[in-house]
């Protein structure tokens, strides 16, 4: 790449940019030609938040300063639900197994500027499932360490749980969990009963315990989260600990398969994320935790780098 | 009861009224002597949409030419959310096992035309449960069958499974399978897959099997119903009875004990009641259904006999 001016500023060195760009926010880097960071951007401009033609107006004022003065156009490789029919571009789905995160669309810009690609979601047909922004975090994984075979569990609103097999995703399964839990203690009548800062871990545990010991008898629990404070003066104790536990462990009964013999990494350095890795603990497995910004922009080099070589060709 | 002014006016004939002052209506009827119906009023005034202090003036207004010419307070036997905290007056629940519906509450009016009473609802310390409203309707139906050995099933927003035994409520659960629907069908990422029209019997009926089959496998298939839209153009095809045929069955899965081995039936004559119906024999049970108007006011006629006995002592 050759730049017009070369004032040795620290924006020259910008090679290419990355862009996490999730539903509720979104969040930059811009790297240079040996994939060091030479600046970050973030911004609350989630897909959800941008308006239908508003996408491309509000990446170049997010990076306008990175990439003023260059020359060529300077790549742009996007991940996530800004891939999504809602978002900017609708991109397809790889379907498994595949190594996530090689394929990813061009968009048409107005401005010559910039050269932006976003990265396909993963597909399953069977059970049919789909992923757009995780599948960037494994790739990150996977680049890492090319011979990790096991399993990636991903907490969030629906909950990823993926078998990484010789450096390719070999299916993968969503789980509704977290939805579930925002919908159960904001919005259902449990809502009266469940303070948001009422945690306490005991109550976690035995709830955990609970739903795996008795998966099937889950569902008529729930409710008594609610009876339990109406009936005796010091129930609801620790029931946001509760319904995360129930949920949770239910999550884990169903999905026993994936961690109950493999190698399992959490992606996630959440609160959520220390939930899945105590609640595997308890049900007899263990689990790393893995910081998502990081397996992100992994996930992002590693695709930059496949762009690089279609580039070339 | 004396009448001040014998016109022979089907006024002059009301006894007593009966109302099931529900969360979202109410329903009222006024009763001769013989407990026959001489007059019917329904107003869409549920509980939750009283403000605090309007609960007399409500009832007043709909009863007003019921009462009018009485020279004694006409008795108003009310059940349901009327006895909530939120409601007019906050009534106590009553422990299981006991007859439901036998215990009220007065509640202090300004007006001295009527003498108003609200039935207690039903508690179980352990596991803790609670309803309040479905036990008059349980009520009903021991009432006219009071050697009932088996047990009820009461779909809605919390459908109520109760266990009778000589004459008296020995155990219940709730379950939040109608709230869940609503949550996931209308608030969650489900709400672009499902529907409302999407009604088809043989999804529903596989679901239900599924779930009968499977049930630690349903919170991992939920997201299922969204993801086979976007993976597959002929996906999502009946996913509205998808998800509730996974939920009721789910719930049946976890009532095994109640309906197993007993007779059992539903009041309620909605489609939802008849969901149920079709799934338990499914499940291979079966189960009649009982109308849900018959058994509350048979309800209530049980509460204002033991009314009647308490203000003869």
């Amino acid at each position: 790449m050759v730049e017009w001016w070369s004032g040795g500023d620290r924006m020259n060195q910008i090679e290419w940019i990355a862009v996490d760009w999730g539903t509720s926010r979104m969040r930059l880097w811009a790297l240079n030609a040996q994939g060091e960071i030479v600046e970050t951007a973030a911004a609350d401009a989630g897909m959800a938040k941008v308006a239908q033609g508003q996408f491309e107006t509000t990446l170049l004022q997010l990076i306008e300063p990175w990439i003023a003065g260059h020359q060529d156009p300077v790549p742009v490789i996007a991940c996530g639900m800004v891939g999504a029919r809602q978002g900017w571009q609708e991109v397809p789905y790889e379907a498994v197994p595949c190594t996530p995160s090689t394929q990813f669309s061009k968009v048409v810009t107005e401005s010559d500027q910039v050269d932006v690609r976003i990265c396909w979601g993963l597909k399953q047909h069977s059970p049919a499932d789909v992923m757009r922004g995780e599948e960037t975090q494994i790739a990150g994984l996977i680049h890492g360490r090319s011979d990790y075979d096991g399993v990636v569990c991903l907490p969030g609103t629906h909950c990823k749980w993926a078998r990484i097999n010789q450096g390719q995703v070999a299916e993968f399964q969503s789980f509704m969990t977290g939805e579930l839990y925002e919908l159960l203690a904001k919005s259902s009548v449990l809502r009266f009963s469940i303070l948001d800062d009422d945690w306490h871990s005991d109550s976690f545990d035995e709830a955990v315990l609970t739903a795996l010991d008795g998966p099937v008898s889950i569902t008529g629990r729930l409710f008594g989260l609610r009876a339990e404070s109406l009936v005796s003066k010091t129930g609801g104790h620790g029931s946001a600990a509760r319904l995360s536990g129930y949920l949770i462990g239910l999550e884990l009964a169903s999905a026993r398969r994936f961690w109950e013999s493999s190698e399992v990494s959490i992606i996630g350095a959440s609160k959520l994320a220390k939930h899945y890795q105590r609640a595997l603990r308890l049900a007899g497995s263990s689990a790393q935790l893995l910081d998502t910004e990081t397996m992100t922009l992994a996930g992002l080099r590693a695709a930059y780098s496949a762009y690089k070589v279609e580039s070339d060709v």
